[in-house]
């Protein structure tokens, strides 16, 4: 739900309504999208008119400081796989086989850090092939913000960060792809000692997807780097988890000028535009379904630890989001019939 | 304890008895092997006179067959350590981080790929200074028990062997040091996906050594390997959990004689004399701090799958063992008095 209580619930306007409330709203809530939504896609195709509507507002999207409103326009894909590989077919001792088994943990740790060359990028065979490349003024854009090594190393901890040479860290964190090891497990990880070599060794492998890359052919293009590169001392397979495509949405389509001027009433300042480095799949569905275009506003923060230990919610900022959707859902008739046909 | 009931009894023999037995017995029974051992050498350094012996009787060796009797002659050492390493304080989002954190899991990949060359030599600052090359005799009287790759593609199960290039099977598991991964795990691992960025990633990492060969030393050169490739981006640390030296005993010894006559007395054929790639640390501490060596006949069988599930013992071949152990008393008086001032 990452951090925000109204993570998946899309209001949506159809049309002028009579009562208090200056448009019709349809609440879509779901509780799976940490496992990959399983049910969400069928569920939206199987109920077309149910949910047919002008614009969804999505608040799965964060803030890139509290005094600084934000409205998220791009967003990546996600590709997420378990690898696993398998050795001899039980555990053995290692004094007494160590110096002739091919160990799967560290053949996993071979494969592993064979993903990345030196200058940082993802080396799976055509990984960039279909990177729409970013553009002059996009970039230009981007790095306004001046989100900068200092800022990104305050919000992660980290002691000094790392990436793709040749981009700035607002450009690789929200522009360009990535490929993540979210876990690894082989052998014995409780305390103390034991002498085994693994049977098997266990990956969480995900890659962050840009427009126009596709999970699909991600995962071909993962299966193709192990054809290459995993040795015959181990069999593999790879699992697919959860996935969806990058996506961009139109920033001059009308709800997002109504909840720009939203942002701007409650803040007293103009909203900045902003690319995401998470995926949120049902953006997706809702164009390629429903024919409809989402906002991006949420007012989740940088430190709040989302999908990490103390996740936390900045109450001052939840409660001004508050106030933003409520002139959100009042700027949005004035803005939608100003276009409609 | 190896899958050997025995395998920490001790049978010591001081000077001819009266009873039924031709000698004196001493047992020596610990149940710590399998986490290092820490009160072990303690005990022994402060019982010396009660432990006082001639000969010290390990059966926590195992046969290269059920029907090759077989006498071990030298034992590999191990220096078993836990290496951590610290990136980011917390598990980060991989949509938020990904493209600027340099991820734990996939800097400890590196690490760990980069332990073994593309020859299978490990790679730590002066690992082989130290280790006696083996002599052309040694070699040929070990490559002369037709161990071959067939023979340990079935005991293992692995679909193909690996290892150090230069050196037989026979001599890589039992001769030369080696380097093993025995347990990773960072992040997510439970089922189904989780985007996350670990803050954390641990190995478990053993070397097992041969003569001359320090633990301490084998420390060193880990941790120098970790100052010169470990990437700014973690703070790592070392903890040694386990260790002893390699040791090769005198296989003229007269009660390597008794034993040699007792197992050719029950299979009807000579022994066999190997080296084995495991570890037994007491041994060094029978011979340094006793003045005892070791006679190491044991009697589990390379498939017995020990410490792996299903370790099994083969009883006829135990029966025979215990045969053996009579016949070894027996023969032990005369060995011993013919040598003795």
């Amino acid at each position: 739900m990452k951090g925000q209580v109204l993570a998946s619930i899309y209001a949506v306007e159809s049309v002028l309504a009579q009562g208090n409330l200056p448009v019709n709203i349809k609440f879509l809530i779901e509780g799976e999208e940490e496992v990959g939504s399983p049910n969400l896609t069928p569920f939206i195709e199987a109920h077309k008119d149910l949910l047919d509507c002008d614009v969804a507002i999505n608040p799965d999207a964060s803030m890139i400081a509290a005094d600084i409103p934000t409205i998220t326009y791009g967003l990546r894909g996600l590709a997420y796989f378990e690898l696993d590989l398998i050795g001899p077919p039980t555990d053995l001792h290692s004094g007494l086989f160590g110096g002739i088994i091919h160990n799967p943990a560290q053949v996993l740790c071979d494969l592993i850090s064979g993903m990345h060359d030196s200058q940082g990028r993802v080396t799976l065979p055509n990984f960039y092939r279909n990177v729409i490349p970013l553009a002059d003024e996009e970039r230009q854009e981007l790095n306004r913000l001046q989100l900068n090594q200092t800022y990104y190393k305050i919000q992660s901890g980290a002691p000094t960060l790392w990436g793709e040479q040749g981009f700035t860290e607002i450009e690789r964190i929200s522009a360009r792809p990535t490929l993540e090891v979210n876990g690894i497990f082989s052998g014995y990880i409780g305390s103390g000692s034991k002498t085994v070599i693994p049977s098997r060794a266990m990956a969480k492998i995900s890659m962050r997807l840009v427009p126009d890359q596709d999970p699909q052919e991600v995962q071909e293009q993962l299966e193709e780097y192990l054809r290459i590169y995993a040795p015959k001392s181990v069999s593999w397979k790879v699992i697919p988890m959860a996935g969806g495509p990058a996506c961009i949405t139109n920033i001059h389509h009308p709800a997002v000028k109504a909840a720009s001027k939203a942002l701007e009433s409650v803040w007293r300042k103009k909203p900045v535009y902003k690319r995401e480095g998470g995926s949120i799949p049902v953006v997706a569905d809702m164009k390629k379904i429903l024919g409809a275009d989402s906002v991006l506003v949420g007012f989740s923060l940088p430190d709040d630890h989302i999908h990490g230990p103390n996740e936390k919610l900045h109450l001052p900022t939840w409660y001004k989001g508050i106030d933003a959707f409520i002139h959100l859902l009042y700027n949005l008739p004035e803005e939608i019939k100003g276009t409609k046909k």
